[in-house]
């Protein structure tokens, strides 16, 4: 059944732009906080950048909320639809506008997938350096709604370090633009404003990306230790040395028993945590890294320790890694990421902590994390077919959150504040800061239609469902107070 | 004579902070845009972060502008007072609250001198990066406001890549914080969005900067080419050959020339153009990286290579490079120092550009500038005695700054837009996106109190000077249409 509310709409733009059925409209209804779901009146899936204007534009006018969207890949529900709005799907402006080498730059629309900027890249020896875990699947578009960061974002820093210039139509409808090709910018830098923004300020339409020059080669090392606390105390060792590596990445003993189910990755068994180390470069520069490398591992508690012969181990090893997430969902019907930072030096402190709250609730907690950035992402498991379970699991990563505010740390270290954190940001930011967010955002956004009822707390939740309590209310996740 | 639109304030602040005699208002009239003056009602010279705080609050309750500085050492009349408005010296916030090795960040007061910090972090082998020419004298605070960068910058980017956390009284009165101690922040980027905002957002009350180890060992190589031309090749060279000196910088004949006679430095004789390129790392890097930098240099037109031998042959190559501005006004009895960025692999290019110009307008140009990342710094030349000269000489900036909008370049690097030019500003933004600017800046000042006449072009001009014509629009820098 159409609805009314989208008629002129559905005018507006080409035929088959605009579904309104059932099935379109329930496969866009959930994202990667697959727990929840929302069904959105109408899903534009635009074909060309005008068309994406034209439904903004139309949203505005209308004041019809929207939430654009790539894969779909977030992980706080960031890109969850709202009941009364429309889902603006990107996926179709997946056009790499240009390749140019001689500045290291790329120009890509915002659905582009992450991965594919590199392969553009390759045959000018460049690439594009923030690798979520998703990387193979994300869209720019999404990562720059949410600043994702990825393995390698100790060394290189987030999506905003690489962006360096934005297009985009503002939820007012109006198309802006900041930065560019320069590496310099004047002013504010209101490109790093609209990175991490989380859709709320508007839709990016085209995106300038820095590209960088792809390592000379990589000296990939996993060592297994009997103890977390062992194999965090590694990880300050390596940062205390000086040497700064591309990647620093724990894993814990649940997390590498699902991924060693999944991918065969041949981590040292009986490990109570791995540790991977990167180190990238020029070859020189490499071969004189190593050796100091090696005699800090040897400082170490490491029981084993196995260096990548070549690109094909390499790979191996970080298989086991990028599949964590997915894997760990085999052991267990469903399971929430969480993402939160912790300073780095208390990161033995914050999973001491983590395993105490764990015990308290029954649930198990795979930890698996940037170990290098004090970026933890426990990955709670809970059976939601079991009465209150979810509830246990949710207030559990609440605790979790709560523990890395307290400790001076971030509720999110690259998965955003989305729908899930919401009620967390006051617990960052006082009631002063928290108005000016606001008013930041109406310059942007003066009716709050762009994915209202994520990242601010409070009064946007109706929006985010006509129909009785959302199931994060039930939750207890979010409120609308 | 005291003014009565300050009487309130008088009252409110204990004695002895206001300053309203003429004396004390001339010694604020300029900045380091010293072409130019302008004579503010009165000077605030607060000595706690309350009395900051007080009278900006006081200022947006009775509507009058003010403008909040440290050491003013802007090149831009970013500094400089309005007529009728207040100056807020910030350099008794002098403090530095803490040095946390283990985390390595520093936070810091608005007026801490930037080798300061440097300095209260060098027992724990930190510093801090970003090194504008200025550093001896110039503030935190001022390196925020405009988003300052130096010769390191190559390697290390701008203030804003090492500025995590920001509190701030807003030019409403409001105390906002944003960012922290954790490297990762939640949703978009605020800190960075203050950066670089000139003055116009409010003032900065404390600063968390986060440290580096400091280098292990620095390798500079200074090199003498016959033309400048040879040496903008020899950059690209270099960058090309995949290294990534923590500087390359180059300064040509007439700069070298009263560098010399300023420093004694030891340049390289009868050199049309000089190339200073300064590895840095770990011992053992950079023992791989000189032979390959011997190499590329080695292929290009060099006629003499010095290589530092001792810190002290470093610091002399520096002092050099570091004094170039002020030596360069020993040479004349006025000048002009502009910033702009064109591509790097168009710098030839712009040389060539800009020497015709300087040719047509009669007035020497020294070039002096960041050639890794296309970072001109040319000093114009002129004698403000002579009628017209200066006219000429801003004429003459007004043609670079438009050649490097053109080339696809930008017109500030490092020295922000401020007062002289507010004008190139929408030749870089669309009207759109200016309209966004203003609106984004009234969620920080609705009353346009906080340094009201830079960045934008336009109405604010009567601020500027409740005097006739402003000197700047008589030299047709500015207009108020």
């Amino acid at each position: 059944m159409s609805s009314t509310a989208l008629e002129s709409l559905r005018k507006l733009l080409p035929p088959g732009r605009l579904s309104e059925d059932a099935a379109s409209r329930a496969a866009f209804e959930s994202d990667g906080l697959t727990a929840f779901r929302c069904r959105p009146l109408g899903v534009v899936i635009p074909q060309n950048e005008a068309e994406v204007v034209q439904t903004v534009r139309w949203c505005h006018e209308h004041s019809i909320p929207f939430v654009a969207r790539g894969s779909g890949t977030s992980l706080s529900g960031g890109s969850m639809p709202v009941a009364d709005g429309i889902v603006i799907s990107l996926n179709r402006l997946r056009q790499i506008i240009k390749v140019d080498p001689d500045n290291r730059i790329a120009v890509v629309q915002p659905g582009v997938i992450n991965l594919q900027v590199s392969a553009a890249a390759a045959p000018y020896g460049l690439y594009y350096a923030p690798d979520p875990s998703s990387q193979k699947i994300c869209t720019i578009g999404g990562n720059i709604a949410f600043n994702s960061g990825g393995a390698h974002c100790l060394k290189y820093g987030m999506t905003s370090n690489h962006v360096i210039g934005i297009r985009a139509v503002t939820a007012s409808g109006e198309i802006v633009s900041f930065g560019g090709p320069s590496l310099e910018s004047v002013g504010p830098d209101f490109t790093g404003l609209f990175c991490g923004s989380e859709g709320l300020f508007g839709v990016a339409l085209d995106i300038t990306l820095r590209l960088l020059p792809k390592p000379e080669c990589f000296h990939t090392v996993l060592v297994g230790y009997r103890s977390l606390r062992a194999a965090g105390d590694a990880v300050s060792a390596v940062i205390d040395s000086g040497l700064l590596p591309g990647a620093m990445e724990i894993m814990e003993a649940l997390a590498i028993e699902a991924a060693e189910a999944a991918t065969s990755c041949g981590y040292p068994k009986g490990a109570a945590a791995v540790l991977i180390v990167e180190l990238e470069g020029p070859r020189e520069k490499i071969d004189a890294e190593r050796k100091q490398l090696e005699s800090v591992i040897a400082s170490t508690e490491a029981f084993e320790t196995v260096v990548a012969a070549d690109a094909r181990q390499r790979d191996g090893i970080w298989a086991g890694r990028k599949s964590a997430f997915s894997a760990v969902g085999k052991l267990s019907p469903d399971f929430l990421v969480q993402d939160g930072v912790v300073p780095r030096k208390r990161l033995g402190e914050a999973l001491e902590a983590i395993e105490a709250f764990s015990k308290d609730s029954g649930l198990r907690v795979a930890n698996v994390f940037h170990a290098g950035d004090g970026n933890l992402h426990p990955l709670i498991l809970f059976d939601d077919s079991v009465d209150g379970e979810l509830e246990r699991a949710e207030a559990l990563a609440g605790k979790i959150l709560n523990l890395c505010v307290q400790m001076g740390g971030s509720i999110t270290g690259e998965h955003g504040v989305g729908m899930e954190k919401r009620d967390f940001l006051p617990k960052m930011y006082d009631s002063a800061t928290m108005e000016l967010m606001h008013r930041l955002r109406a310059a942007f956004d003066p009716k709050t239609i762009a994915n209202p009822g994520k990242m601010f707390p409070g009064a946007e939740a109706p929006a985010l469902s006509g129909h009785g309590l959302h199931p994060l209310e039930k939750a207890g996740v979010i409120s609308r107070e």
